[in-house]
């Protein structure tokens, strides 16, 4: 797996091989309390969302039962729909340290439980996960989140941190299908 | 346990009973590559070291595969050493956001296994530490190292990372024991 990806960058203008070789594919939106997920899968009939929801954690939680709950909950969505890449919210904008070290602590705490389940993990940027989506690196939450419910038929608008890591998921697949000049970058 | 903790601010001046609450103190130093961990057993005849060591993680190893290497290696240590508190380093300096980032996604591998594990968790800063090992805020690594040999009776000066977590431990004990005015804090 490791050397298809690493040596795409090369074949890529040849072999888009990547969406073949996942079915399906986890997003993960990671926040302490609220980290969004999505899970898709790849058929025929285009990208499917299978799952979708965020982890809650309310103000007077504990820190680190947060950082559990978030394990704990992708722990059972990966075990429950067996997904076999994740991509995930890459570079952000933190307002300063204090915030940088507690969205660290809860991309940690999801990042550990995937790479023991043995997923490929992809970090996508925010604003490359926007313009894949609407057009546009500067779009707002909520365009995001109609696009998706559009792109996936979805009945209902998605949460916006659901919405989110669908949008991951959705803009992975949406990098390594075609072309890809500037694929994502595995963690 | 958590009113016990709670309540203690207000009735440490009579009842210093955290130490009798914990015989088996974790330390925990995360840092990606290089996580340190320490374990104290507290005995009638002081506090004896019964593990310590560091969670090496090569540059060429991914960033994800390191943050699992953490959790695996914690959950060993708290299922062989049934640790009931673990005392993790807290603030800290970080040169700038992306090192926090990093930082902040050990940490977070590391909590969400101990806090999945049900341990305690208190938070204190490496200041504080040094103050307490040392009696010097400004303390250098080595000297932090050397006292925490003496007082844990090691034949051997423990390497930087384990000695930082077997530092954190003593003073976890330290703060608890005596008639506490400032504990660490829990999160």
């Amino acid at each position: 797996m490791q050397e298809r990806v690493s040596g795409k960058k090369r074949s890529a203008e040849k072999t888009p091989v990547e969406p073949l070789a996942h079915k399906v594919v986890l997003g993960i939106d990671p926040s302490l309390r609220g980290t969004g997920y999505g899970v898709i899968h790849l058929g025929r009939s285009g990208p499917k969302a299978v799952a979708q929801g965020t982890v809650k954690c309310g103000s007077k939680l504990e820190r680190s039962h947060c950082l559990h709950e978030i394990s704990r909950t992708i722990r059972e969505i990966v075990h429950k729909h067996q997904p076999t890449v994740c991509a995930i919210e890459g570079l952000f904008y933190a307002q300063n340290v204090k915030t940088a070290l507690t969205m660290g602590e809860a991309r940690g705490a999801a990042l550990a439980v995937l790479a023991e389940a043995g997923l490929e993990i992809f970090e996508i940027a925010p604003r490359k996960v926007k313009q894949s989506i609407v057009g546009y690196g500067n779009a707002q939450k909520i365009a995001v989140a109609k696009m998706v419910q559009r792109m996936l038929v979805l009945k209902k608008l998605p949460a916006p941190d659901a919405a989110d890591a669908l949008a991951l998921a959705l803009t992975f697949v949406h990098l390594h299908k075609r072309f890809a000049i500037d694929p994502a970058q595995k963690i």
